[in-house]
């Protein structure tokens, strides 16, 4: 006779993507196919925080309809937490109080979507629990639009934010084409992004459709050089009529310095420097240098929240990175991120296969040098290889009254058992 | 026996929209199917300073295949240039290129794409060409993001640019209620518009999906008062846990100045000055207020040139400008600009009924009293009724390696046969 199932625990942290909730849709779906494995699955309603004041949600109660409108909901249906554990030795209370909530539910399993520094933080607790008598398993799901997660192809979520990156320079770009005769002769789009150019190349897509285009992309990777820049955009202008650039928020000078349009850093009380404005700075200082009308846009949370534009390469990742971590659990194993290995290059064949979180939890996967040309302003014929099957295929979503359909799904949270937690942010 | 027809042309000034190229399709296919009345319809390349450089192409090599193209491309596919002819008594010599080029290419009628001001002076062109002796007939055909054109319903390219407004602003408000818990609790949209403040307006669509958003409206129309801003950024902030807010680029302060991070403003040879930065600076001053975490979109040309998101009601709207310019035409109209009138409301009913150009040319629309609540800061259920119609309706639009299929459309430019004339910028 086989022992009861326990139950199964899933929670978003971090920065959302435009496809996260086809990862918690992944989860639910395959947990819900093996009764004899997993009982009830409970999600964290933000993250684990969610866990500590014990604000879970029993997914029970979404039905078919629930989880088809989850696939096509930008942001975190269940609430996304910028918030980590400390250290068991500086911390033992709040060890001791997700041991009790996970006992009080009966978790045996522990599904993490969240940066890779967390999965490894959630591993810690789950490591804690089966210490003390309660064991849990813990696996990552993993996800960021930042694409810096290393040892995986690239990160579900990143494919998303690249088509809306590109799609956005591209109709820029028709409108530059347009009016730059009597009119904007610059224009530079702004790319999330601290320390990873990613996105930014995600810009140099556009040559797929217009493959001269006058077009500088600057991602983090490469110091800014004042005086390159200004020649290739006066090159461009001279030869074009106009130059469209890309760039990272987080482009920095030769000594390490952000450029931005404002000297007084915004910092709040998470001491989290605020990025922005940078293509602003490049826009008035084409505009000064120039003597022209110039323009910029920053994106900002839209590149990653389009839930209108998704790509279909990037939404099966992050349905099949939720399937892949369940299989992960119940293939027996504990401490593993499900990463994107693949088969075949062109056409893209692609599977999850695991690794130890612990492994990839302190590497950051940056642009290759081999995806940069050599002046530091533009991206290579390798780099338009790996992008483009990242933004491959459209996703159609309902509408209502004009906009997409994507009001926030409603549910019920589980009435509190366990003494009141409130955590100190 | 009927006169020999005369020839079209057709040409584009102005800002963009995304379906500007719909209104030349529609004037294209309307005008070929009247042969006894039109020769050959050219296209002004860069408007009217294409007529006066004489570069015009000749749409017969435009196949069916090339007018469904240019149906779903954003920018303007013959360039819209901004640039007005001088009065006649400051310029004769420009009238008299002018009706040199329309007698060179036996141009009988002339279709202007443009604001209402390039309209007047088309017409002027127009009425100089038939005192000459060569009769020219001149129909204007609307278009504008901004929506400030008087004595119409609404006007073609404001639809798509409200669609994807209120579409941004709706996911980025899917994001704040992921993460406003540890994170972001402020959010702001910036949305173009100088004097007027539709766009801003239809940010205030995301209430048809969030009936109960904590959103925050500013639109042109009302001068900014930062303590009830700040006010009403503490009330939903306290009540909700986060505030979006969606704000025109031309938002002013009590005394008409801009609201802008750049205290330095920068003004090219024109002597425009650029407007942004509103939304970030509204972002900054309500996290050194709060200590909270705050971020800004800015999403600029992207709002005007975003073909992957056009409203299908806007869309007809455009196409079927061209044609009912055509129409004016053929019903032997001159000086009409053919505009949106509602036969009803709800389901919208409209057709295109003309008006005289000088009519409209001065008068500016913008948002009125009853679409903008008492406090200044959100809209009315009227506003809501007069938006939603206007961005009804999705249009698919052919992808190419993961990316709108919108590579610009090559054409050929007739060999000019005039002596060269450049026009001064």
């Amino acid at each position: 006779m086989s022992e009861p199932a326990h139950n199964v625990l899933y929670a978003q942290a971090g920065g959302v993507t435009a496809v996260i909730n086809a990862s918690a849709a992944g989860v639910i779906e395959m947990a819900r196919r093996h009764p004899e494995k997993f009982g009830k699955i409970y999600a964290a309603v933000n993250g684990i925080v969610g866990v500590l004041e014990e604000t879970l949600t029993d997914t029970t109660q979404f039905t078919e309809q629930m989880l088809d409108q989850l696939k096509t909901q930008p942001g975190a249906a269940f609430q996304s937490c910028r918030f980590d554990l400390d250290t068991l030795a500086e911390n033992p209370e709040q060890y001791q109080r997700v041991l009790a909530v996970f006992r009080q539910y009966n978790i045996g399993y522990f599904f993490y979507n969240g940066g890779n520094g967390s999965m490894v933080t959630a591993q810690k607790v789950a490591d804690y629990c089966t210490e003390k008598g309660h064991p849990v398993t813990c696996i990552g799901v993993a996800k960021t639009i930042d694409n810096d997660l290393a040892l995986s192809h690239c990160s579900p979520g990143f494919g998303s934010a690249a088509k809306y990156i590109a799609t956005s320079l591209l109709e820029a770009t028709l409108d530059l084409i347009s009016m730059h005769n009597t009119s904007t002769k610059f224009f530079a789009l702004e790319a999330m992004g601290r320390n990873a150019g990613w996105l930014t190349i995600a810009g140099g897509l556009i040559k797929t459709q217009i493959p001269d285009a006058p077009l500088i992309v600057l991602p983090a990777e490469r110091a800014f050089s004042q005086q390159a820049f200004l020649d290739k955009v006066n090159h461009f202008i001279e030869h074009k009529g106009y130059c469209v650039c890309v760039v990272s928020e987080g482009l920095t000078n030769e000594d390490g310095s952000y450029i931005s349009i404002e000297n007084i850093e915004h910092t709040h009380s998470h001491d989290y420097t605020q990025l922005g404005g940078v293509a602003r700075t490049l826009s008035n200082l084409v505009a000064q240098t120039f003597n022209c009308k110039t323009h910029s846009a920053v994106p900002d949370y839209l590149q990653r929240s389009a839930s209108h534009i998704v790509s279909e390469t990037d939404w099966q990742m992050a349905y099949r990175a939720g399937k892949a971590a369940v299989q992960a659990a119940l293939d027996g194993l504990h401490g593993v991120l499900p990463t994107i290995q693949v088969l075949s290059e062109q056409p893209l064949v692609w599977r999850y296969q695991n690794v130890d979180l612990v492994e990839v939890a302190d590497l950051e996967k940056r642009v290759p040098d081999s995806f940069i040309c050599d002046d530091g302003m533009d991206i290579t014929q390798a780099a338009l290889d790996y992008l483009k099957p990242l933004i491959k295929g459209e996703r159609p979503i309902p509408y209502q009254y004009g906009l997409p359909a994507i009001a926030p799904i409603q549910y019920q949270c589980i009435k509190q058992q366990l003494p009141p937690y409130k955590v100190v942010k």
